[in-house]
C-alpha cells in the first residue's frame, strides 16, 4: 500500500489494537460495515436528480464527506485484514477496464462490456 | 487529494472524459454505482463464519480484490465529482472517532458511541 | 404473517431444511443476503436515467422481477428466522409515517420529515 | 399482486398520490431507498455474532422490525411502479432454485449453484 492510504491502514490498526477491536473486525464484519456506510452515503442522493447531485451545498457536501470518509475507512481496514494494497488492485483493474471497454466503442454509451 | 490518490483520480478523469462518460457520472450514479459494488464485495462473505472469512484463499483473495479495486474507483470518482478529498476526511472522521470512543469506555466492545 | 407470504414462508423453511441450511440461515447472514441482492437490483438502474428506468424493456422488467423476488425471498426467510410479522409491520410503519409526513407539509416535498 | 401485499400496494399508491410525490417515486430513486433500507437493517447485525443475531431482544427486534417494514414498503412501491406481482416472481424464483439446487447435491452445502 502506498504513502498516505498506508499512514492511514497504520493508524486504523493502532486505533483498532488500543480498544481490542480486531476480535470484530474479521472480513465479513468490515465487508458489512461497508456496504452499510455505502448507503448512508447514498441516501444523501437518493431523492435528488442527478444534477442536483451535481450542485450540492456546502453543508451537504460535508455530511457527504463524513460518509465518504467512512467508507474509506472500512475500505483500508479491510484490504489490510486480507493483505491487500486497494491501489495496486485498482491500478491493475483500471487497466482491465481500458480492455474491456475499448475509446471506440464506448464512447457516450453506458452498456455493460458483455452488451457492447 | 494526496499522491497516489490523486494519480489514480486523474487518471479516472481522462478515462471517463476519453469516453464521454462524465454525462452518467452525477454523484448519484457514482454513490449508487459505488453501493453495488460494495453488495458485490460483501457477497463473497455472506455464507461464511467469520473465522473463515479470516483465512480466504489466494484465488478468493484475488476475486475479493478485484471488488475492491472497483469500490475504490467509483469513491475516488465521486470525491472527484464533488471536490472532496478522501484522505483529509478520512483522517478528520479518525480524529472525530478517538473522541467519540475513547480508548477506556470502549476497549473489547463493540457499542455505538451513542451507546456506551 | 398474513396468507400468501405466509405460504412463502413454508415453503421457504421447507426449502431450507431438506438441503440442511439453516445452519447458514443466521439473521445477521439472511441481513447480508438481502442487502447483497437489493444492490443487484439497483444496478439494473444504475446509469440509467428517472425517466428511462419509467420505461424498462419487457426482457429488462424481467430480469428485475428476478432480483424483486431474491430480496423478497430473503425479506420472508429474514423475519419468519426473527418472528417478525413483515405485512404487520409494514402497517405499523405505514400509519407512523402518515403522522410523520402530513399531507399539507409533505406535499410535493422530498425532504425527511426532520427537515420539514 | 395477491391479497394482503395488493392492499399494502394501495395504501402506498394514495399515500404518494395524496402527497404528490410519484415525480420522486421512479423506479431508479425506490431502487436506491430500498438498498439504503437494506443497509439500515444490516446495520443492526453488522458487529453481532451470527449466534448473537438469532438472540436478540424484544427491543432490538422492534426496532429490526421496523427497517424489515421500510424495505419491504420500497418492495412493494417499486413492484407497482414496474407492474410487477412481487409474489409471483418469487414463486417462479423458488421453483428455479429448487432445479438449481437438488437437495442431494446442496445439503449442507452453502456454495453457489455454478460451484456445486
Amino acid at each position: 500500500m502506498t504513502d498516505s492510504l498506508r499512514d492511514l491502514a497504520l493508524e486504523l490498526q493502532s486505533f483498532a489494537q488500543e480498544r481490542d477491536w480486531q476480535q470484530f473486525h474479521s472480513p465479513k464484519n468490515l465487508a458489512s460495515a461497508l456496504v452499510v456506510e455505502a448507503g448512508e452515503l447514498l441516501e444523501h442522493f437518493q431523492w435528488l436528480t442527478e444534477i442536483q447531485s451535481r450542485e450540492v451545498s456546502a453543508e451537504k457536501r460535508e455530511a457527504i464527506g463524513n460518509e465518504i470518509a467512512d467508507v474509506l475507512l472500512y475500505l483500508v481496514q479491510l484490504s489490510t485484514s486480507l493483505g491487500i494494497d486497494p491501489i495496486a488492485a485498482a491500478q491493475t483493474k483500471l487497466k482491465a477496464n481500458a480492455i474491456k471497454y475499448p475509446v471506440e466503442k464506448s464512447r457516450g454509451n453506458s452498456k455493460k462490456y458483455d452488451e457492447l
